[in-house]
Protein backbone atom coordinates (compact mmCIF):
# COMPACT_ATOMS: atom_id res chain seq x y z
CA UNK A 1 0.00 0.00 0.00
CA UNK A 2 1.09 3.25 -1.14
CA UNK A 3 0.63 6.32 1.18
CA UNK A 4 0.05 9.86 -0.85
CA UNK A 5 0.32 13.03 0.80
CA UNK A 6 -0.03 15.26 -2.07
CA UNK A 7 -3.46 16.22 -4.26
CA UNK A 8 -1.53 16.25 -7.53
CA UNK A 9 0.21 13.02 -7.19
CA UNK A 10 -3.47 11.68 -6.24
CA UNK A 11 -5.00 12.91 -9.12
CA UNK A 12 -2.21 11.61 -11.38
CA UNK A 13 -2.27 8.17 -10.10
CA UNK A 14 -5.89 8.09 -10.75
CA UNK A 15 -5.43 9.33 -13.95
CA UNK A 16 -3.53 6.27 -15.01
CA UNK A 17 -5.03 3.81 -13.79
CA UNK A 18 -8.41 5.26 -15.85
CA UNK A 19 -6.15 5.06 -18.64
CA UNK A 20 -5.40 1.48 -17.84
CA UNK A 21 -9.35 1.13 -18.03
CA UNK A 22 -9.22 0.23 -14.14
CA UNK A 23 -11.93 0.75 -12.20
CA UNK A 24 -11.08 2.76 -8.91
CA UNK A 25 -13.05 1.99 -5.58
CA UNK A 26 -13.17 4.84 -3.04
CA UNK A 27 -13.39 4.83 0.56
CA UNK A 28 -13.45 7.77 2.39
CA UNK A 29 -12.70 8.42 6.41
CA UNK A 30 -11.74 10.10 9.16
CA UNK A 31 -9.26 7.02 10.38
CA UNK A 32 -10.14 5.39 13.71
CA UNK A 33 -11.23 2.37 11.68
CA UNK A 34 -13.81 -0.19 12.53
CA UNK A 35 -15.07 -2.79 10.97
CA UNK A 36 -18.50 -0.87 9.44
CA UNK A 37 -15.32 1.10 7.40
CA UNK A 38 -14.03 -2.75 6.55
CA UNK A 39 -16.64 -3.65 5.16
CA UNK A 40 -17.23 -0.67 2.71
CA UNK A 41 -12.92 -1.74 1.42
CA UNK A 42 -14.15 -4.90 1.07
CA UNK A 43 -17.11 -4.30 -0.91
CA UNK A 44 -14.75 -1.71 -2.89
CA UNK A 45 -12.26 -4.69 -3.37
CA UNK A 46 -14.63 -7.38 -4.40
CA UNK A 47 -16.26 -4.34 -7.54
CA UNK A 48 -13.42 -2.41 -8.63
CA UNK A 49 -9.62 -3.14 -9.60
CA UNK A 50 -8.11 -0.69 -6.89
CA UNK A 51 -9.71 0.42 -4.07
CA UNK A 52 -8.24 4.14 -2.79
CA UNK A 53 -9.06 4.87 0.81
CA UNK A 54 -8.70 8.54 2.21
CA UNK A 55 -8.28 9.03 5.73
CA UNK A 56 -8.64 12.93 6.91
CA UNK A 57 -10.63 14.29 10.16
CA UNK A 58 -12.18 17.01 8.23
CA UNK A 59 -12.75 20.21 10.58
CA UNK A 60 -15.08 21.83 8.17
CA UNK A 61 -18.11 19.37 9.41
CA UNK A 62 -17.20 19.92 13.37
CA UNK A 63 -18.41 23.51 14.76
CA UNK A 64 -16.69 25.39 16.95
CA UNK A 65 -18.19 23.62 20.23
CA UNK A 66 -17.59 19.77 18.72
CA UNK A 67 -14.96 17.11 19.41
CA UNK A 68 -12.52 17.70 16.57
CA UNK A 69 -9.89 18.30 18.74
CA UNK A 70 -10.07 15.10 20.64
CA UNK A 71 -11.49 13.03 17.83
CA UNK A 72 -10.18 9.68 18.31
CA UNK A 73 -6.66 9.11 15.99
CA UNK A 74 -4.10 6.10 15.72
CA UNK A 75 -2.77 6.21 11.93
CA UNK A 76 -0.29 3.02 12.79
CA UNK A 77 -3.38 0.94 13.70
CA UNK A 78 -5.32 2.41 10.85
CA UNK A 79 -2.74 1.86 8.15
CA UNK A 80 -1.91 -2.15 9.49
CA UNK A 81 -5.69 -2.74 9.10
CA UNK A 82 -5.69 -0.98 5.82
CA UNK A 83 -2.79 -3.02 4.61
CA UNK A 84 -4.64 -6.00 5.43
CA UNK A 85 -7.63 -5.38 4.00
CA UNK A 86 -5.55 -4.91 0.33
CA UNK A 87 -6.15 -1.18 -0.21
CA UNK A 88 -3.78 -0.19 -2.66
CA UNK A 89 -3.55 3.49 -2.20
CA UNK A 90 -3.97 5.79 1.17
CA UNK A 91 -4.83 9.07 0.87
CA UNK A 92 -3.33 11.26 3.83
CA UNK A 93 -3.16 14.98 3.12
CA UNK A 94 -2.82 17.75 5.52
CA UNK A 95 -5.40 20.35 6.79
CA UNK A 96 -3.55 22.61 5.22
CA UNK A 97 -3.05 21.40 2.11
CA UNK A 98 -6.89 20.76 1.47
CA UNK A 99 -7.80 24.04 2.95
CA UNK A 100 -5.20 26.53 2.23
CA UNK A 101 -5.07 30.08 2.96
CA UNK A 102 -8.10 31.97 1.27
CA UNK A 103 -10.31 28.58 1.07
CA UNK A 104 -13.66 30.42 0.48
CA UNK A 105 -15.70 27.46 -1.74
CA UNK A 106 -18.68 25.65 0.14
CA UNK A 107 -21.19 22.92 -1.34
CA UNK A 108 -24.48 23.30 -0.02
CA UNK A 109 -27.52 21.27 -0.35
CA UNK A 110 -30.14 22.99 0.71
CA UNK A 111 -33.41 21.39 1.80
CA UNK A 112 -32.36 18.31 3.03
CA UNK A 113 -29.59 19.13 5.30
CA UNK A 114 -32.01 21.62 7.25
CA UNK A 115 -33.84 18.39 9.31
CA UNK A 116 -32.10 16.00 11.26
CA UNK A 117 -28.36 16.16 12.10
CA UNK A 118 -28.56 19.18 9.55
CA UNK A 119 -31.06 20.80 12.33
CA UNK A 120 -28.84 19.66 15.08
CA UNK A 121 -25.41 20.26 13.51
CA UNK A 122 -26.22 23.42 11.07
CA UNK A 123 -23.09 23.89 9.55
CA UNK A 124 -22.02 19.53 9.46
CA UNK A 125 -23.47 18.93 6.06
CA UNK A 126 -21.98 21.80 4.02
CA UNK A 127 -18.17 20.82 5.84
CA UNK A 128 -19.17 16.96 4.57
CA UNK A 129 -20.25 17.82 0.93
CA UNK A 130 -17.62 20.16 0.49
CA UNK A 131 -14.72 17.65 1.59
CA UNK A 132 -16.81 14.88 0.06
CA UNK A 133 -16.51 16.29 -3.04
CA UNK A 134 -13.15 17.54 -3.09
CA UNK A 135 -12.12 13.88 -2.34
CA UNK A 136 -13.80 12.88 -5.48
CA UNK A 137 -11.85 15.40 -7.89
CA UNK A 138 -9.03 14.27 -5.90
CA UNK A 139 -9.18 10.23 -6.47
CA UNK A 140 -11.76 10.40 -9.10
CA UNK A 141 -13.44 7.16 -8.61
CA UNK A 142 -16.10 4.91 -10.52
CA UNK A 143 -17.56 3.85 -7.12
CA UNK A 144 -17.64 5.47 -3.63
CA UNK A 145 -18.86 3.46 -0.74
CA UNK A 146 -21.00 4.88 2.24
CA UNK A 147 -22.48 3.44 5.46
CA UNK A 148 -25.68 3.75 6.04
CA UNK A 149 -24.71 4.39 9.77
CA UNK A 150 -24.80 8.20 8.58
CA UNK A 151 -27.98 7.97 6.79
CA UNK A 152 -28.64 11.46 5.87
CA UNK A 153 -25.28 11.48 5.17
CA UNK A 154 -25.49 9.16 2.07
CA UNK A 155 -28.61 10.30 1.26
CA UNK A 156 -26.98 14.06 1.25
CA UNK A 157 -24.55 12.88 -0.92
CA UNK A 158 -26.59 10.68 -3.49
CA UNK A 159 -28.57 14.43 -4.03
CA UNK A 160 -25.39 16.52 -4.85
CA UNK A 161 -23.88 13.62 -6.89
CA UNK A 162 -26.70 14.01 -9.02
CA UNK A 163 -27.77 17.59 -8.72
CA UNK A 164 -24.22 18.24 -9.75
CA UNK A 165 -23.72 15.48 -11.96
CA UNK A 166 -20.99 13.85 -10.71
CA UNK A 167 -20.28 10.76 -12.48
CA UNK A 168 -19.53 8.51 -9.69
CA UNK A 169 -21.64 5.71 -8.08
CA UNK A 170 -22.43 5.98 -4.51
CA UNK A 171 -22.75 2.60 -3.21
CA UNK A 172 -24.92 2.95 0.52
CA UNK A 173 -23.70 -0.52 2.78
CA UNK A 174 -25.70 -1.36 5.65
CA UNK A 175 -24.72 -0.40 9.57
CA UNK A 176 -22.22 -3.37 10.84
CA UNK A 177 -23.13 -3.79 14.52
CA UNK A 178 -21.43 -4.88 17.47
CA UNK A 179 -22.62 -8.37 19.85
CA UNK A 180 -25.38 -6.06 21.37
CA UNK A 181 -26.68 -4.07 18.62
CA UNK A 182 -24.91 -1.11 19.01
CA UNK A 183 -24.05 0.75 15.72
CA UNK A 184 -20.06 0.77 15.01
CA UNK A 185 -18.76 3.99 15.22
CA UNK A 186 -15.11 5.85 16.18
CA UNK A 187 -17.14 7.88 18.73
CA UNK A 188 -17.96 4.65 20.75
CA UNK A 189 -14.50 4.92 21.91
CA UNK A 190 -15.49 7.96 24.45
CA UNK A 191 -18.44 5.44 26.50
CA UNK A 192 -17.63 4.43 30.09
CA UNK A 193 -17.80 1.20 30.92
CA UNK A 194 -21.75 1.91 32.03
CA UNK A 195 -21.84 4.84 29.22
CA UNK A 196 -21.56 1.03 26.77
CA UNK A 197 -24.16 -0.10 28.46
CA UNK A 198 -26.47 2.08 28.27
CA UNK A 199 -25.44 2.69 24.12
CA UNK A 200 -27.32 0.13 23.05
CA UNK A 201 -30.82 1.53 23.54
CA UNK A 202 -30.30 2.99 20.23
CA UNK A 203 -30.60 0.04 18.52
CA UNK A 204 -33.32 -1.37 21.03
CA UNK A 205 -35.48 1.72 20.24
CA UNK A 206 -35.37 0.64 16.92
CA UNK A 207 -36.13 -2.77 17.43
CA UNK A 208 -38.97 -1.79 19.27
CA UNK A 209 -39.87 0.31 16.09
CA UNK A 210 -39.51 -2.31 13.94
CA UNK A 211 -41.81 -4.79 16.09
CA UNK A 212 -44.30 -2.57 16.19
CA UNK A 213 -43.80 -2.06 12.29
CA UNK A 214 -44.20 -5.66 11.38
CA UNK A 215 -47.31 -6.05 13.53
CA UNK A 216 -49.20 -3.32 11.14
CA UNK A 217 -48.86 -0.54 13.60
CA UNK A 218 -47.97 2.77 11.43
CA UNK A 219 -48.97 5.33 13.73
CA UNK A 220 -46.07 7.72 13.90
CA UNK A 221 -46.80 9.16 16.95
CA UNK A 222 -47.09 5.76 19.09
CA UNK A 223 -44.24 4.39 17.81
CA UNK A 224 -41.99 7.30 18.73
CA UNK A 225 -43.55 7.21 22.42
CA UNK A 226 -42.73 3.54 22.28
CA UNK A 227 -39.15 3.97 21.44
CA UNK A 228 -38.47 7.31 23.65
CA UNK A 229 -40.00 4.60 26.54
CA UNK A 230 -37.10 2.34 25.68
CA UNK A 231 -34.99 5.13 25.77
CA UNK A 232 -35.71 6.16 29.61
CA UNK A 233 -35.88 2.43 30.25
CA UNK A 234 -31.70 2.92 30.20
CA UNK A 235 -32.51 6.00 32.11
CA UNK A 236 -30.91 8.35 29.81
CA UNK A 237 -31.82 11.65 30.28
CA UNK A 238 -31.38 13.52 26.56
CA UNK A 239 -32.47 12.33 23.34
CA UNK A 240 -32.08 14.93 20.91
CA UNK A 241 -34.47 13.65 18.28
CA UNK A 242 -36.60 10.25 17.15
CA UNK A 243 -37.17 11.14 13.57
CA UNK A 244 -39.67 9.12 10.89
CA UNK A 245 -39.55 10.10 7.94
CA UNK A 246 -39.81 10.27 3.96
CA UNK A 247 -36.49 8.21 2.75
CA UNK A 248 -36.36 10.38 -0.24
CA UNK A 249 -37.14 14.14 0.95
CA UNK A 250 -36.24 13.30 4.72
CA UNK A 251 -39.18 15.04 5.59
CA UNK A 252 -41.17 13.93 8.57
CA UNK A 253 -44.08 11.32 7.88
CA UNK A 254 -47.27 10.83 10.61
CA UNK A 255 -47.57 7.20 8.97
CA UNK A 256 -45.10 4.81 8.05
CA UNK A 257 -44.50 3.77 4.17
CA UNK A 258 -43.59 0.85 3.86
CA UNK A 259 -39.80 0.93 1.57
CA UNK A 260 -40.04 4.85 1.65
CA UNK A 261 -39.08 5.00 5.82
CA UNK A 262 -36.43 6.24 8.14
CA UNK A 263 -35.75 6.23 11.12
CA UNK A 264 -33.48 8.01 12.77
CA UNK A 265 -32.49 8.98 16.08
CA UNK A 266 -29.47 11.14 17.77
CA UNK A 267 -29.27 10.93 21.29
CA UNK A 268 -26.47 11.90 23.91
CA UNK A 269 -25.12 9.06 26.21
CA UNK A 270 -23.44 11.06 28.80
CA UNK A 271 -21.43 13.67 26.77
CA UNK A 272 -21.50 11.93 23.65
CA UNK A 273 -23.74 11.69 20.91
CA UNK A 274 -24.96 8.77 19.16
CA UNK A 275 -26.82 8.38 16.11
CA UNK A 276 -28.49 5.24 14.63
CA UNK A 277 -31.21 4.23 12.08
CA UNK A 278 -33.02 1.72 10.13
CA UNK A 279 -34.48 1.48 6.76
CA UNK A 280 -37.91 0.69 6.13
CA UNK B 1 -20.06 18.75 -35.65
CA UNK B 2 -22.19 16.34 -33.24
CA UNK B 3 -25.04 18.05 -30.95
CA UNK B 4 -25.52 16.01 -27.80
CA UNK B 5 -28.70 16.68 -25.62
CA UNK B 6 -27.79 14.15 -22.90
CA UNK B 7 -25.29 14.28 -19.72
CA UNK B 8 -24.80 10.90 -19.88
CA UNK B 9 -24.40 10.52 -23.33
CA UNK B 10 -21.85 13.77 -23.25
CA UNK B 11 -20.00 11.88 -19.94
CA UNK B 12 -19.67 8.69 -22.04
CA UNK B 13 -18.33 10.49 -25.14
CA UNK B 14 -15.96 12.47 -22.68
CA UNK B 15 -14.71 9.21 -21.14
CA UNK B 16 -13.75 7.80 -24.66
CA UNK B 17 -11.58 10.35 -25.80
CA UNK B 18 -9.68 10.51 -22.34
CA UNK B 19 -9.44 7.04 -23.02
CA UNK B 20 -7.49 7.07 -26.06
CA UNK B 21 -5.69 9.91 -24.53
CA UNK B 22 -7.31 12.77 -25.93
CA UNK B 23 -7.12 15.90 -24.44
CA UNK B 24 -10.12 18.07 -23.93
CA UNK B 25 -10.85 21.92 -24.67
CA UNK B 26 -14.17 23.12 -23.23
CA UNK B 27 -16.09 26.29 -23.95
CA UNK B 28 -19.00 26.96 -21.66
CA UNK B 29 -21.40 29.80 -23.50
CA UNK B 30 -25.07 30.94 -22.83
CA UNK B 31 -25.34 31.47 -27.05
CA UNK B 32 -25.58 34.06 -29.05
CA UNK B 33 -22.20 34.13 -30.20
CA UNK B 34 -19.83 36.68 -31.18
CA UNK B 35 -16.13 36.78 -32.09
CA UNK B 36 -15.13 37.18 -28.25
CA UNK B 37 -16.54 33.14 -28.11
CA UNK B 38 -15.01 32.61 -31.13
CA UNK B 39 -11.42 33.32 -29.96
CA UNK B 40 -11.95 31.18 -26.76
CA UNK B 41 -12.84 28.33 -29.34
CA UNK B 42 -9.80 28.93 -31.38
CA UNK B 43 -7.52 29.09 -28.75
CA UNK B 44 -9.41 25.48 -27.88
CA UNK B 45 -9.04 24.32 -31.00
CA UNK B 46 -5.23 24.77 -31.08
CA UNK B 47 -4.49 23.37 -27.62
CA UNK B 48 -6.51 20.75 -27.56
CA UNK B 49 -7.48 17.37 -29.49
CA UNK B 50 -11.36 18.34 -29.92
CA UNK B 51 -13.38 20.64 -28.55
CA UNK B 52 -16.73 20.71 -27.18
CA UNK B 53 -19.01 23.58 -26.21
CA UNK B 54 -21.89 24.00 -24.85
CA UNK B 55 -25.24 26.58 -25.34
CA UNK B 56 -27.43 26.46 -22.49
CA UNK B 57 -28.84 29.90 -21.10
CA UNK B 58 -28.75 29.59 -17.00
CA UNK B 59 -31.59 30.45 -15.33
CA UNK B 60 -29.60 30.29 -12.25
CA UNK B 61 -27.46 32.82 -12.76
CA UNK B 62 -30.27 35.03 -13.28
CA UNK B 63 -32.59 36.88 -10.55
CA UNK B 64 -36.14 37.39 -10.98
CA UNK B 65 -35.83 41.07 -12.47
CA UNK B 66 -33.45 39.84 -14.35
CA UNK B 67 -33.67 39.61 -18.75
CA UNK B 68 -33.77 35.54 -18.99
CA UNK B 69 -36.67 35.67 -21.11
CA UNK B 70 -35.58 38.15 -23.58
CA UNK B 71 -31.87 36.93 -23.39
CA UNK B 72 -31.45 36.50 -27.08
CA UNK B 73 -31.18 33.26 -28.60
CA UNK B 74 -30.82 32.25 -31.75
CA UNK B 75 -29.82 28.21 -32.37
CA UNK B 76 -29.28 27.91 -35.73
CA UNK B 77 -26.78 30.87 -36.13
CA UNK B 78 -24.66 29.55 -33.44
CA UNK B 79 -24.49 26.06 -34.94
CA UNK B 80 -23.70 27.55 -37.99
CA UNK B 81 -21.10 29.47 -36.95
CA UNK B 82 -19.69 26.30 -34.67
CA UNK B 83 -19.36 24.29 -37.42
CA UNK B 84 -17.59 26.53 -39.16
CA UNK B 85 -14.98 26.82 -36.78
CA UNK B 86 -14.52 23.00 -36.22
CA UNK B 87 -16.49 22.34 -33.09
CA UNK B 88 -16.00 18.49 -32.60
CA UNK B 89 -19.41 18.44 -30.14
CA UNK B 90 -22.14 21.06 -29.07
CA UNK B 91 -23.67 20.07 -26.06
CA UNK B 92 -27.04 21.60 -25.94
CA UNK B 93 -29.28 20.12 -22.95
CA UNK B 94 -32.37 21.38 -22.05
CA UNK B 95 -33.15 23.51 -18.47
CA UNK B 96 -35.33 20.24 -17.49
CA UNK B 97 -32.70 18.11 -17.62
CA UNK B 98 -29.95 20.39 -15.82
CA UNK B 99 -32.05 21.36 -13.12
CA UNK B 100 -34.53 18.49 -12.20
CA UNK B 101 -37.03 18.37 -9.60
CA UNK B 102 -36.12 18.39 -6.28
CA UNK B 103 -32.52 19.80 -7.58
CA UNK B 104 -31.11 21.69 -4.36
CA UNK B 105 -27.46 21.80 -4.86
CA UNK B 106 -25.61 25.02 -5.25
CA UNK B 107 -21.97 26.28 -4.57
CA UNK B 108 -20.59 29.29 -3.47
CA UNK B 109 -17.31 31.08 -3.60
CA UNK B 110 -18.12 33.06 -0.48
CA UNK B 111 -15.63 36.29 0.19
CA UNK B 112 -14.96 36.66 -4.11
CA UNK B 113 -18.77 37.24 -4.92
CA UNK B 114 -19.88 39.82 -2.46
CA UNK B 115 -18.48 42.29 -4.31
CA UNK B 116 -18.80 43.83 -7.75
CA UNK B 117 -21.64 42.32 -9.91
CA UNK B 118 -21.64 39.97 -6.80
CA UNK B 119 -22.85 42.74 -4.78
CA UNK B 120 -25.17 44.13 -7.82
CA UNK B 121 -26.31 40.62 -8.99
CA UNK B 122 -26.60 39.07 -5.27
CA UNK B 123 -27.49 35.39 -6.67
CA UNK B 124 -25.60 35.52 -10.16
CA UNK B 125 -22.40 33.95 -9.28
CA UNK B 126 -23.74 30.72 -7.04
CA UNK B 127 -25.76 30.45 -10.41
CA UNK B 128 -22.62 30.58 -12.49
CA UNK B 129 -20.16 28.38 -10.24
CA UNK B 130 -23.00 25.80 -9.87
CA UNK B 131 -23.46 25.55 -13.88
CA UNK B 132 -20.02 25.61 -15.20
CA UNK B 133 -19.15 22.64 -11.90
CA UNK B 134 -22.30 20.71 -13.56
CA UNK B 135 -20.82 21.19 -17.05
CA UNK B 136 -17.64 20.61 -15.93
CA UNK B 137 -18.53 17.20 -14.61
CA UNK B 138 -20.48 16.49 -17.97
CA UNK B 139 -17.69 17.61 -19.87
CA UNK B 140 -15.07 16.19 -18.38
CA UNK B 141 -12.03 18.77 -20.08
CA UNK B 142 -8.86 19.25 -19.47
CA UNK B 143 -8.62 22.67 -20.17
CA UNK B 144 -11.96 25.34 -20.09
CA UNK B 145 -11.89 28.70 -21.25
CA UNK B 146 -13.41 32.15 -20.24
CA UNK B 147 -13.27 35.35 -21.39
CA UNK B 148 -11.43 38.55 -19.28
CA UNK B 149 -14.66 40.39 -20.28
CA UNK B 150 -16.23 38.53 -17.33
CA UNK B 151 -13.56 39.27 -15.18
CA UNK B 152 -14.98 38.34 -11.95
CA UNK B 153 -16.53 35.03 -13.24
CA UNK B 154 -13.11 33.76 -14.70
CA UNK B 155 -11.66 34.87 -11.05
CA UNK B 156 -14.28 33.38 -9.20
CA UNK B 157 -14.14 30.40 -11.23
CA UNK B 158 -10.68 30.12 -10.97
CA UNK B 159 -10.77 30.07 -7.20
CA UNK B 160 -13.65 27.96 -6.63
CA UNK B 161 -11.32 25.46 -9.34
CA UNK B 162 -8.39 25.57 -6.79
CA UNK B 163 -10.65 25.38 -3.98
CA UNK B 164 -12.49 21.56 -4.75
CA UNK B 165 -9.52 20.51 -6.48
CA UNK B 166 -11.27 20.13 -9.79
CA UNK B 167 -8.50 19.19 -12.12
CA UNK B 168 -9.06 21.44 -15.07
CA UNK B 169 -6.80 24.06 -16.18
CA UNK B 170 -8.52 27.55 -16.33
CA UNK B 171 -7.41 29.91 -19.31
CA UNK B 172 -8.69 33.40 -19.62
CA UNK B 173 -8.49 35.52 -22.71
CA UNK B 174 -8.90 38.75 -23.84
CA UNK B 175 -11.73 40.80 -24.32
CA UNK B 176 -12.75 40.94 -27.58
CA UNK B 177 -13.90 44.36 -29.18
CA UNK B 178 -15.56 46.32 -31.76
CA UNK B 179 -14.17 48.60 -34.20
CA UNK B 180 -14.63 51.80 -31.76
CA UNK B 181 -13.54 49.83 -28.42
CA UNK B 182 -17.04 48.48 -26.78
CA UNK B 183 -16.60 45.17 -25.34
CA UNK B 184 -18.43 42.58 -27.40
CA UNK B 185 -21.63 41.02 -25.45
CA UNK B 186 -24.66 39.50 -26.80
CA UNK B 187 -26.31 41.88 -24.33
CA UNK B 188 -25.20 44.60 -27.19
CA UNK B 189 -27.96 43.78 -29.10
CA UNK B 190 -30.56 45.26 -26.51
CA UNK B 191 -28.69 48.82 -27.83
CA UNK B 192 -30.84 51.31 -29.64
CA UNK B 193 -28.63 52.78 -32.42
CA UNK B 194 -28.24 56.03 -30.22
CA UNK B 195 -27.03 54.23 -27.50
CA UNK B 196 -24.86 52.03 -29.25
CA UNK B 197 -22.67 55.21 -29.85
CA UNK B 198 -23.15 55.91 -26.13
CA UNK B 199 -21.97 52.69 -24.98
CA UNK B 200 -18.63 53.42 -26.16
CA UNK B 201 -18.34 55.59 -23.24
CA UNK B 202 -17.43 52.36 -21.29
CA UNK B 203 -14.31 51.75 -23.08
CA UNK B 204 -13.32 55.07 -22.87
CA UNK B 205 -13.26 55.32 -19.56
CA UNK B 206 -11.19 52.79 -19.15
CA UNK B 207 -8.69 54.25 -21.35
CA UNK B 208 -8.85 57.64 -19.55
CA UNK B 209 -7.73 55.77 -16.54
CA UNK B 210 -4.84 53.42 -18.62
CA UNK B 211 -3.18 56.46 -19.62
CA UNK B 212 -3.43 58.51 -16.37
CA UNK B 213 -1.83 55.11 -14.73
CA UNK B 214 0.60 55.54 -17.44
CA UNK B 215 1.93 58.74 -16.84
CA UNK B 216 2.16 57.69 -13.29
CA UNK B 217 -1.31 58.53 -11.38
CA UNK B 218 -1.67 55.14 -9.23
CA UNK B 219 -4.37 57.81 -7.00
CA UNK B 220 -7.87 55.53 -7.06
CA UNK B 221 -10.25 58.59 -6.09
CA UNK B 222 -8.81 60.66 -8.83
CA UNK B 223 -8.67 58.11 -11.76
CA UNK B 224 -12.09 57.28 -10.90
CA UNK B 225 -13.05 60.98 -10.79
CA UNK B 226 -11.45 60.96 -14.42
CA UNK B 227 -13.67 57.87 -15.26
CA UNK B 228 -17.23 59.41 -14.31
CA UNK B 229 -16.42 62.62 -16.15
CA UNK B 230 -15.77 60.34 -19.41
CA UNK B 231 -19.00 58.54 -18.47
CA UNK B 232 -21.30 61.51 -17.91
CA UNK B 233 -19.61 63.38 -20.74
CA UNK B 234 -22.14 60.95 -22.95
CA UNK B 235 -24.72 62.06 -20.92
CA UNK B 236 -24.93 58.27 -19.27
CA UNK B 237 -27.33 58.55 -16.15
CA UNK B 238 -26.39 55.65 -14.46
CA UNK B 239 -22.72 54.00 -13.06
CA UNK B 240 -23.70 51.13 -11.23
CA UNK B 241 -20.43 50.72 -10.03
CA UNK B 242 -16.40 51.94 -10.98
CA UNK B 243 -14.07 49.83 -9.30
CA UNK B 244 -10.61 49.66 -8.64
CA UNK B 245 -9.34 46.79 -6.75
CA UNK B 246 -6.48 43.77 -6.14
CA UNK B 247 -7.01 41.15 -8.45
CA UNK B 248 -6.65 38.38 -6.45
CA UNK B 249 -8.72 39.64 -3.80
CA UNK B 250 -10.82 42.01 -5.25
CA UNK B 251 -10.79 44.14 -2.47
CA UNK B 252 -10.79 47.64 -3.23
CA UNK B 253 -7.41 49.78 -3.55
CA UNK B 254 -6.59 53.34 -2.86
CA UNK B 255 -3.59 53.00 -4.72
CA UNK B 256 -3.41 51.05 -7.97
CA UNK B 257 -0.78 47.85 -7.53
CA UNK B 258 0.37 47.77 -10.88
CA UNK B 259 0.33 43.87 -12.02
CA UNK B 260 -1.98 43.43 -9.29
CA UNK B 261 -5.18 45.94 -10.16
CA UNK B 262 -8.27 45.29 -11.82
CA UNK B 263 -10.41 48.01 -12.88
CA UNK B 264 -13.56 47.07 -13.71
CA UNK B 265 -17.20 49.13 -13.66
CA UNK B 266 -20.68 48.35 -14.52
CA UNK B 267 -23.20 51.12 -16.21
CA UNK B 268 -26.49 50.85 -17.40
CA UNK B 269 -26.84 52.34 -20.75
CA UNK B 270 -30.69 52.75 -20.87
CA UNK B 271 -31.91 49.86 -19.87
CA UNK B 272 -29.06 47.65 -20.54
CA UNK B 273 -26.59 47.04 -17.87
CA UNK B 274 -23.36 46.85 -19.65
CA UNK B 275 -19.76 45.66 -17.82
CA UNK B 276 -16.32 45.95 -18.97
CA UNK B 277 -12.80 46.04 -17.14
CA UNK B 278 -9.19 46.62 -17.56
CA UNK B 279 -6.23 44.21 -15.99
CA UNK B 280 -3.55 46.62 -14.82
Amino acid sequence: MRIIYEQKEMQGIADKYRNWDKTIGFVATMGYLHEGHLSLIREAKKDNDVVFVSIFVNPTQFSPDEDLDKYPRDFKRDEEMLKKEGVDFLFYPTVETMYPKNFQTYINVEELTKVLEGQSRPTHFRGVTTIVAKLFNITKPHKAYFGQKDAQQLIVIKRMVEDLNIDIEIVGMPIVRENDGLAMSSRNKYLSDKEREQAVCLHQALEKAKEMIDAGNYDVQKIKQEMEKVIYNYSIPKIDYISISNLTTLQELSQVEPSNTLISMAVFIGKTRLIDNLWI
